[in-house]
């Protein structure tokens, strides 16, 4: 096995393409604003090796904030930890690298949105990620709104595209039952997809042929949502203060969720990863009025 | 035994107290603001049996958001749950009453507070309870605030007329580790006090000599709170923005813990409790802006 993340690796190919992701992202969210601009903070893992770089926009006139965070970190999980993640039971070493993204429009008649790819190798080695759309509205007004639909045909086409990876109807329903708020009984948003352990082994939840099949994949998911990035986050118009009250009644939901139920925010704070980083998909402001 | 929570038991002695105390502060926030009142509105658990009374006062001159929850609940904690509750494991039959405070005030220059009584009944009982104060300016600050050294003055000053059950050394250490944000390596808040598991048993966490000597205490810190709401809760005088803007980020710091951390939200969460009255802790309005 080549070491991990090495040169001309799998991990190595996948941290080089993620962080030129990052890049791309961010020109994509400053094109979208118009003005505002990303400040970088580069960080290290204190335990094991590795870092990342967060990359952060807030008050802009389109958006109020995104983050777009870069990683490639090594270490070895706790043994408790190790317990529960694939081909890391008699060996604790990992390789992870992988992109996240969040925006957070100014305008509540723009959806907030949310993308992360992400490369892992133990003794065996997947892909996981997704891609989810909120909107900011009473959802009872989410259905037939053009953004929702817009993103969600666009992650459709991406799924159809990568017949051997992507499956639309099980990544969708996924992503529903990945995204819920168990304590409300609802959905975080208004769906798009979910995906983790897709490797080539027998046990992987998706059965993949090959590296390139996966890496093809999760590439693509990127390049939708950058796309989507210029598509959605236009024509905010003018709105009421009431609308603005219940976009942070939204933005609070999804605080809860984030801090409550999702996986990835307590991985990165139970290995050691940068608190900021993790924490910056929390929305600018959110409220709990009622 | 007396069926839990029946005529003159202890437990209907606690509920009965408990849902006088939550009048009493509910009055003593109306008149620290001097105008807003509060709504009530009672719930009732789907499974097992009891219910409460969720207390909310928001958008006062003084109190920007006030929660005062009652509650009396009786049913029986499923297999996993009742192994991690004393004396709950052959019988995981119970019956909990208690009542639990909030107050978010509008200036930054006065401190977010919180309080919690509760009586827990399995086939033992035990008192449990603490209170805390949070300034919400930065932690360079917090030093010799008066609102602060008032707070666990009265705190201290409470555990040292109830020698039998109260134990400042102990108890405001307890609380600083209860409230600790452990992925920033920080308190939530400038301390207080916090105890659990007070009973006669010998495992008791805090062994007492009696029933009523640990009412004594519970009743004693409603008492000594709500003399702290009159005598903090004034003088918030004119702030900046800038100040504003640091009110913000510190509470949501009290949402990451809340959310995060707090054992009681999860309790709650976890056993049917009404989701909006165990959320109504959480700030008004919150942001994560750096």
């Amino acid at each position: 096995m080549t070491e991990k993340g090495e040169k001309n690796s799998f991990g190595e190919r996948a941290r080089t393409r993620f962080f030129g992701d990052a890049d791309r992202l961010c020109g994509a969210f400053e094109s979208a604003d118009g003005t505002a601009r990303f400040g970088y903070r580069e960080w290290r893992r204190s335990e094991g090796g590795g870092g990342g770089r967060a990359a952060l926009l807030l008050g802009g006139e389109v958006i109020e904030k995104a983050a777009v965070n870069f990683s490639a970190v090594r270490g070895c999980f706790s043994e408790e930890f190790a317990s529960r993640i694939p081909g890391a039971g008699g060996d604790g070493r990992f390789f992870a690298t992988g992109v996240s993204v969040i925006v957070h429009p100014r305008s509540p008649r723009l959806p907030t949105m949310h993308m992360n790819v992400r490369f892992l190798e133990t003794t065996r080695w997947w892909f996981g990620g997704g891609a989810d759309i909120t909107p900011m509205r009473p959802r009872g007004e989410w259905g037939g709104m053009s953004s929702v639909d817009y993103f969600r045909g666009a992650l459709r086409g991406l799924c159809e595209t990568h017949e051997g990876a992507g499956d639309w109807p099980r990544f969708s329903d996924w992503c529903d039952r990945y995204f819920w708020l168990s304590h409300r009984g609802e959905t975080r948003g208004a769906g798009g997809i979910f995906f983790d352990v897709m490797g080539v082994d027998e046990g992987s939840e998706v059965v993949i042929s090959s590296w390139e099949g996966g890496f093809g994949f999760v590439c693509g998911l990127v390049d939708v949502f950058i796309g989507c990035i210029g598509e959605i986050l236009c024509g905010g118009g003018e709105w009421s203060e009431e609308e603005r009250a219940e976009q942070l009644r939204r933005r609070g939901r999804y605080v809860e969720f984030n801090l409550l139920h999702d996986r990835g925010t307590r991985f990165g704070l139970e290995t050691g990863g940068d608190v900021d980083a993790i924490l910056s998909s929390l929305p600018p402001t959110a409220s709990w009025d009622t």
